[in-house]
């Protein structure tokens, strides 16, 4: 799939078939993760990939609106050093995030759709994955095939997004 | 291009052919940048986009590693809500990661190079495109065709990147 016809095409699922990720795919989804640029190159990310059913159970119970994990195929908890900590520079959310669109874009190549779920029971999370103390979760990405197949050719919702003249500026704002 | 060739072969440019990026292709970049997902939909980014040379010239004194702007065919000033202010979400800079990572790889696909340079001097940028108080600028995207075109199948650096299993874990930490 063309990059372009990927990022334009791409949405999330959060319903999910009862069919497993292989282990080839999911290599090329951690990999492009991985693969991501980083801020001087430092790569602090580190992600755990959750595939047992009653783990995941738990995990869609890191927020409000992560239920979505519940009947993913897999989960990717994405870590990264804490963030809040005094002096953590904005460039590690920004990184982490980078890493993520090229996790969720490689799987949609694949016709696996995903959706990030925030956590907000940080304590909860950390201990379910045994997450250090100086590490930060504060993402999961549930990934799985589309329990509705044709949402991998679904026609974009109107409205979806804000226009281009809308969060554009020439030269200056 | 492929998604996962284009995930897998994009590398930093930060030396610029003298030839300018047609409006088309501008607009497919900016676009990936705009579709892409973010935090409850909320697209809290906007985009400057700097093209006049002497502006250029200024913006790459933004840092000490931002010189590249200079020689650059354009500048995209990434634009948030200032995520250091009290109680902003971690989401904001996610999301314009997310955002950014959409913009090089389309960027990559129609053989455009890209490096972000990290904003340092914050109430410098701020003058320089009238940026309001209560937004960030951290990132600006250097854009343009390589000067050295080779680059786009340029093999892969050994040691790049920290191996899959430096970074991976199963079910736990």
């Amino acid at each position: 799939m063309d990059t372009w016809k990927a990022i334009d095409s791409i949405r999330v699922v959060r319903e999910f078939a009862d069919r497993p990720i292989a282990e080839d795919a999911l290599n090329r989804i951690l990999n492009a993760g991985r693969r991501a640029g980083s801020s001087k190159n430092l790569q602090r990310w580190r992600f755990i990939v959750v595939r047992d059913r009653e783990r995941l159970k738990k995990l869609a119970h890191a927020g409000p609106f992560a239920a979505h994990i519940e009947g993913a195929a897999l989960g990717i908890a994405l870590v990264m050093p804490d963030p809040c900590a005094e002096g953590a520079p904005l460039s590690v959310v920004w990184d982490l995030g980078r890493a993520a669109q090229n996790m969720v874009l490689a799987a949609w190549e694949l016709g696996i759709g995903s959706c990030p779920a925030t956590v907000y029971d940080h304590a909860y999370v950390h201990e379910l994955l045994r997450i250090p103390d100086d590490q930060h979760c504060e993402y999961v990405l549930s990934l799985g095939y589309p329990a509705d197949p044709s949402v991998l050719q679904a026609p974009k919702r109107p409205g979806g997004r804000a226009s281009l003249s809308e969060v554009l500026h020439e030269e200056t704002w």
